[in-house]
């Protein structure tokens, strides 16, 4: 075992709270920031790597995320309660240590899994009743059970309990959720802060960010957001899109709701997307992002580079010496050719999906402090321009 | 891409082929001595680690081989030679460049591949005509088409093509294949010699050795071992073996061909085995080994320490905060708990294999490590008493 410490560094005291972010820069919409975590500052905008159960999927680690440029681990509070447990993850010190991650970590609510996975689903006021899409246990689940669940899973920002509710969705189903998500929240926050008061509390500067919801209906986005915004929190996700609705509803909603955010609080888009929608979003003020789509896209073998996406199964790199990307700097682009990778695919080996998430991974890490970078400079619109239609491209 | 040199950095011409080998020292019929490749020299006793496909299963790169302590990687001339193909391998500058190992390789003929793997197998004397076990396709391989897929592989220790028959045997068949093995030698030698000298040899410094037959017979085994010990090859492999028989039939076998072999030789015990096995075996006179056992085992959970063999998914590691074995220095043990394992072996990460696989070579190779430095001070003897009876153990 190293020595490393795990424990948050800093405990801002509640009052610090809504002083966690520091807007440093903008151009047009786009902002360019800096937000504090108990386990050190996120430079934003950032894109967060998602490793559900406390790893990442194709076998990268702790040590890996490091390599890549990671500088927010995402894990997920439903799939950790069910398996291994959140108690047990407390008990051995929280997820920082359990995983061996000293860096930022967010854990969602679990809200986004049990209206995805989980079978038998019962929405009530006070929660929601449910089955566990491993075993078929009922497990119920409310406001005060996802903070506790994430106080033991001691990550740095804990999601309010939302209910995500999909697209197309009725109006008046869309509103009563709204105002209960609203309630909802605030009983997360009441409780999280009660959590976080306690004296074996894993991380006691976890921070609690709410999440705004309301489906494409812009009304009910600009209402819903006022409510919550009124709850003082250190950060404020837009959920609920990219469920159904065309990218142009997405944007369009973005639009509409993000005059309404509050501009001293960092904003996270929830599940986007590709390096098309970021470029779109920042440029709509949004500074932080997460998504599955790019250690997914890897596993099939589809590479993003600054060129374009590449299929790397295909014939044409059969004997192709050259890296996946020759402006790629990631660990498999320095050393290993798409010939190799290409084998790896066909040969079905195990270290295809290492080597492609770990790129994929990389590439978006630095695709975002590239976004970074031009924002320092004032030249986000020309960086931009420069990659909106290149990146999603199939080449 | 870095600026590895992957190309053999020494030639030795024909003549000094027997002079690979430097026997050091001996402790009863226990060896120490060093073995030098067109890329490196090799410290034996030594486990070489196994890369079927050009990678290691698992989800380890070259580079980790090299974290590892790997000395030797050993590929497989069979399933190269159908997927990607040898003459692709060539193309991009031999196994070394293509994986980007620039240790030594050792790549097996084929043979046992097409005997346990292919269908409809008719020998002749001529060699094999067999499907390929990936698309059906006919396959002919013989000594000269054997000898020719791994000089384009360019490994530096290419294996003869043999037949490798399953016991138990027919004594008059196990005879006759001894036979037919040592004329099929003579023609790996010929064909060999003659593609080293090509002037665009992937690796000029490529060695051929020979491999014993002979079943559990032990009067086949001498019989044929003179035979070959005339090609004056500078290394011989005990073939047959861990195919059917008890470990104490393999162990006589050895013992009985043992002062039959060209002691200024290294031996290589192909396929074999368990932790006591390689104690065994050491302690009888052999050189190199390999298996996928260790890999395998890890693949399912079954981790090698120092006082036994353990099962990670056991319910008793769930809270374990100790490293899979304290006494290990390798990368996982380094960082990572039995709980962490355990719990990415229950949500079936792939992280799981590739820490496990870590571990187990990792663990070989130390063995190894510890197995030369008993033999350097003259306390083999006392090292393999207080290790046999634990290592293999289930705890």
């Amino acid at each position: 075992m190293n020595d490393t410490d795990f424990s948050p560094s800093a405990t801002p005291c509640s009052s610090l709270e809504n002083k966690r972010f520091s807007l440093m820069k903008k151009e047009g919409s786009a902002r360019r920031g800096v937000y504090m975590t108990a386990h050190g500052p996120v430079q934003t905008p950032v894109f967060m790597n998602v490793g559900t159960q406390a790893a990442i999927k194709g076998g990268l680690s702790a040590e890996d995320l490091g390599c890549i440029g990671c500088q927010v681990e995402l894990s997920n509070t439903y799939h950790l309660h069910v398996r291994p447990g959140d108690t047990l993850i407390r008990d051995m010190g929280g997820l920082h240590r359990f995983m061996r991650w000293d860096g930022p970590i967010l854990t969602d609510s679990g809200g986004f899994q049990i209206f995805s996975l989980a079978s038998l689903r019962r929405i009530k006021e006070e929660g929601v009743y449910f089955n566990s899409h491993v075993d078929g246990r009922h497990i119920f689940m409310g406001p005060e059970e996802s903070m506790r669940i994430q106080a033991n899973l001691g990550s740095d920002i804990a999601m309010a309990f939302d209910e995500c509710v999909g697209i197309p969705a009725e109006y008046k189903y869309v509103s009563a959720s709204c105002d209960r998500t609203a309630r909802w929240l605030a009983r997360c926050k009441e409780a999280l802060s009660r959590y976080n008061a306690e004296d074996d509390a894993v991380n006691p500067g976890q921070a609690l960010w709410g999440i705004n919801q309301g489906a494409t209906f812009h009304d009910l986005r600009i209402e819903h957001m006022k409510k919550i915004e009124e709850l003082d929190l250190p950060g404020y996700a837009i959920g609920g899109l990219a469920v159904g609705e065309t990218t142009g509803e997405m944007y369009d909603t973005i639009e509409a709701l993000e005059p309404h955010m509050p501009a001293d609080r960092p904003r996270y888009l929830m599940g986007v997307g590709t390096p098309e929608n970021i470029l779109e979003c920042v440029h709509r003020g949004v500074d932080f992002f997460d998504c599955v789509m790019p250690a997914r896209n890897g596993r099939h073998g589809h590479l993003y580079t600054w060129n374009g996406v590449i299929n790397i199964k295909n014939e044409k790199y059969a004997r192709d010496e050259s890296p996946i990307d020759s402006a790629c700097g990631c660990p498999v682009c320095r050393k290993y050719s798409r010939s190799y990778l290409r084998h790896l695919f066909k040969a079905e080996e195990i270290l295809a999906l290492r080597f492609s998430v770990i790129h994929n991974l990389y590439f978006y890490n630095s695709l975002m402090e590239k976004i970074r970078a031009a924002l320092d400079a004032g030249e986000y619109e020309s960086f931009y321009k420069a990659n909106i239609e290149k990146l999603d491209k199939r080449i």
